[in-house]
């Protein structure tokens, strides 16, 4: 392929809303265009890397026996409803009526439209297991997309199902899926670290994300040395028990005038963090409750959210607090009579002689101690990990990693199925509800981690799996007999089999060379001054900075060993 | 493949709302599956011959030059205001808002997304000629979807744009489309007929339709022996001419109670219907104007817009009717004192003494004649061609054919690069705008018309090109040792380099040979009996009546020589 009819547009600038470097790269190395915020077009050389990594990710689907369908990406209203997630879904859903009145969803996921064609064809045990994939465009109403292909509102998904008799089935499905995912990152170069995680609106009760270690993730990884990975949603943390052997000491109220925060309360009492009970309140499904940890952590929504049963979450109003607590914030607290239902995380029990808030303007109790000044009932892990926690299978100090989620795995359960009235009959002629387990890969962004995990100050540095091409030819000829020379070169190279991009611009040596380092395809052979006078070709691969000299003829063998 | 792990959920029954061969098949075969009005699952086999159909298309768009792209789905609203089509695409184009309140299109079409793309790319007459496309998901918010996928709402198209810097430029990029064009459905098995055909809300001024002749087609295609080739949108057809040589009469008005239609006038007045002056109020973007054209013809709306220079074009209500003639419907015509614009089919001016409404309630005019009694200001083809007429350029009898549009090339010319502000700098620095063209394939509609063109009574004839496998293997084995010589020939095949689809389910000859037939696939091999006491394998083509017999060692080679 000639650079010059390729429409590569390189640039040398990055672009002011690039703020990570994938970002910037493949727009600077003319890979996508920004359409409108979210919304990326592919140009040629960025299609050909997004075309690579679809055929890595359906080889290996199909290598593990999925099946491959195509769904449509408006769902019909319908079968949202059926599984109850018409309401669940949130604002992230694009919802849109057709000029008949009938609703549809921009799918964001397709566990209903996949569901729903599933039971249509399922009849008996002999038709499982089975699992169906597709590649397709999903939607999703980011609030503020980011990070250009990381976090768009349109994007390219591998999605897969899989329904089995039993758990047992299950386990392997998710196990064969688990071993396709390994290779399909590995076949693309990219280093993933498995975690544990939550299940969010997927439901369900086992999960693994496969989670790129990079500055730019916008999850934090928990890590230990034993092989316990989890994300921060998810990850527990061994507590330390309770705090020292201090007596109890008796409950006061203190006046704390403008004490408010956990900082002014350390500045105020001259103590530790952790001995603050920290009451918040929330809304839960629109009721009150409130959330108390020690004053050292913040509160996990995610996990308080399922420690409550609750769909929505959100902070109290100001106006609720009041309410709730006959103050205004700052000073609630679980000590007076409280009404409303109170969740403590595990950590609150082992406080001795903690401070709170006395549910009255500007004053605080001290001394306070759980099971005499007020009664955990319920009691659930709603603290976030943080580095240096405690692991919860072997104890050692944990580390943190920021990572991008290119891929997820879960073991779904029944939800849909039994929502969805799934049945087959099994040997015994007896119904039986299948188990599903869902399985996704990020297409785009994946993309995206690759260039997060192979780039220098120059460019991006392809693995050659995904690479756009495999050689990058600089034609340095200006005469048309030199371009002819470099030509023939091109046909030798194209007949030997390799895929090039050639650049055959009027340009100077120096910026072509950036060019071919920004773009970043693994091998470059540079046909130039010395080869127009008698010498050699040049060959070097993008990684290293020997430079390889050959003659026409070793030209194909020298740049397949250079491929490897 | 194993079928019995393929999900191909074949139906002995037709289903009901599938009024179409290729709809029925479709379904009936396993292919695709309904999920909600004019919305489509791909089945495995389906997608498997989908995918043939758009690799077919891609190897030809790649060798005609063109560039591939992947654009959003959702198009900002922005570029559709900058082109001016936000107001007029119609109830057509779904469209979105997102949560922050932008506005966006799910796209039923791409020429502002892309035109905005490459204009960000093209700087000089050195970028340019450039030919983009991608394949991608469109949608259409049909009022009535039908057909299968023929007629649905969500839909694959190949689209592709042409950019080029002067109308000679544009002729050789739409010439090498329609050559792809022709290579494409030519490899895909499918006999098209290229007719003239309108632009429609594209704009533009010259455009050829991709047709495939079928009984279910919604178009209806004028040919000539000559080459002409038209759809009813556009066709022309040559006049016959002034009426007779009768003398002309006088004008006269006459009673005609309650006789308002065509019929009734034929009746009433006794002479044929191409005397009458058939004139029809509409709102042309609003404003009202009367249409005339000989009472023996039907109005061609389309034709009539782009006579009028209108975007939009409805039948008036009757009170305007009444309004502009001061009589109910049924009385209108150009002789009195009209005050609104008229616009005369070619033929009006030819009838001689002919019949029009007064203008007044159940009166009309005899007598009436062109020049005299009224004058052809604006006159133009605004009528449909039909069975019989005379070709406009040999004038032949032409012919009619109902049609499925499967491709369609236009030349765009300005209309977006004017309207979108794209220019590029010429060799002489002067500033030029890019003429554009524009090329469309329906993927979904191009399989259900290989199936209008490849069925008989007991299913479909794949071509060999998309066929979802080469060779369907039908194995009757019963014993384990049965089964384990069928397999054997089964891995014989595979590793033959043969793609087989193989019947290893516990089912009667008989339901497997019809499962076969209706599925298509263009080899069918039996192992069975006569293999396991000592005869030969069973070869078959889907097209044929013979069955041959080959041993096991000649299997592959006559497998092969039968796929031709």
């Amino acid at each position: 392929m000639k650079l010059s009819r390729y429409m590569v547009p390189t640039l040398k600038e990055v672009p002011s809303d690039a703020v990570v470097t994938s970002h910037r790269l493949m727009i600077r190395a003319g890979l996508i265009r920004k359409e409108s915020a979210g919304m990326y077009a592919y140009l040629p050389l960025g299609f050909r890397v997004l075309r690579k990594i679809m055929d890595i990710v359906r080889e290996e689907m199909d290598r593990a026996g999925a099946l491959e369908f195509l769904m449509p990406e408006m769902t019909s209203a319908d079968l949202w409803k059926e599984s109850g997630r018409w309401d669940t879904m949130g604002p992230e859903m694009f919802r849109i009526k057709d000029r008949n009145g009938q609703e549809y969803a921009l799918a964001p996921t397709h566990e209903e439209a996949m569901t729903n064609v599933v039971r249509q064809i399922v009849a008996s045990y002999r038709d499982l297991p089975v699992t169906v994939y597709q590649m397709n465009t999903k939607f999703r109403d980011e609030i503020r997309p980011r990070f250009g292909v990381i976090r768009s509102k349109e994007f390219i998904m591998k999605d897969a199902y899989s329904f089995d008799m039993n758990e047992k089935g299950l386990e392997e499905s998710y196990q064969a899926m688990r071993k396709a995912y390994r290779r399909i990152f590995e076949r693309c170069g990219l280093e993933t670290i498995p975690v544990e995680a939550d299940t969010g609106s997927m439901g369900g009760s086992n999960s693994e994300e496969f989670m790129v270690a990079s500055e730019v993730g916008e999850e934090y990884l928990l890590l230990c040395g034993c092989g316990y990975r989890a994300n921060q949603e998810k990850a527990e943390y061994r507590r330390t028990g309770r705090q020292g052997n201090e007596p109890q000491a008796d409950i006061k109220k203190v006046p704390t005038p403008d004490v408010k925060t956990i900082d002014d309360l350390v500045a105020f009492f001259k103590c530790g963090a952790d001995k603050f009970l920290k009451s918040i309140i929330y809304l839960a499904d629109g009721k009150p409750v409130m959330a108390v940890v020690t004053g050292d952590r913040e509160i996990n929504e995610l996990k308080l959210k399922r420690a409550l049963g609750a769909t929505d979450l959100e902070l109290a109003p100001d106006t609720v607090v009041m309410d709730v607590t006959k103050a205004p914030v700052g000073f609630a607290g679980p000590v007076s009579d409280i009404k409303i239902p109170v969740v403590y995380d595990l950590s609150v029990a082992d406080v001795v002689n903690g401070i709170t808030g006395a549910n009255e303007k500007d004053m605080h109790f001290t001394g306070v101690n759980s099971g005499r000044d007020f009664t955990v009932k319920n009691e659930a892990d709603i603290t976030s990990a943080v580095e240096g926690d405690m692991c919860p299978k072997c104890g050692a100090a944990m580390s943190v990693k920021k990572g991008i989620e290119v891929g997820h795995i879960f073991k779904l359960g029944y939800k849909y199925t039994k929502s969805m009235n799934v049945t087959v009959l099994d040997e015994k002629g007896k119904t039986v509800t299948p188990i599903m387990g869902c399985y996704g890969i990020g297409v785009n962004r994946t993309m995206a981690a690759i260039v997060e995990q192979h780039y220098d100050e120059r460019g991006i540095m392809w693995p050659r799996s995904v690479a756009p091409f495999d050689v990058h030819m600089v034609g340095l000829g200006k005469s048309p007999e030199e371009i002819a020379r470099v030509e023939e070169i091109y046909d030798l190279l194209v007949e030997g089999g390799i895929d090039v991009l050639y650049d055959d611009r009027q340009a100077s040596p120096g910026f072509k060379f950036a060019d071919a380092d920004l773009i970043g395809i693994p091998v470059r052979v540079t046909v130039g001054k010395t080869y127009f006078s008698g010498g050699e070709i040049e060959v070097k691969s993008r990684g290293g900075s020997e430079i390889l000299k050959s003659a026409k003829e070793n030209l194909v063998k020298l740049v397949r060993e250079t491929m490897k």
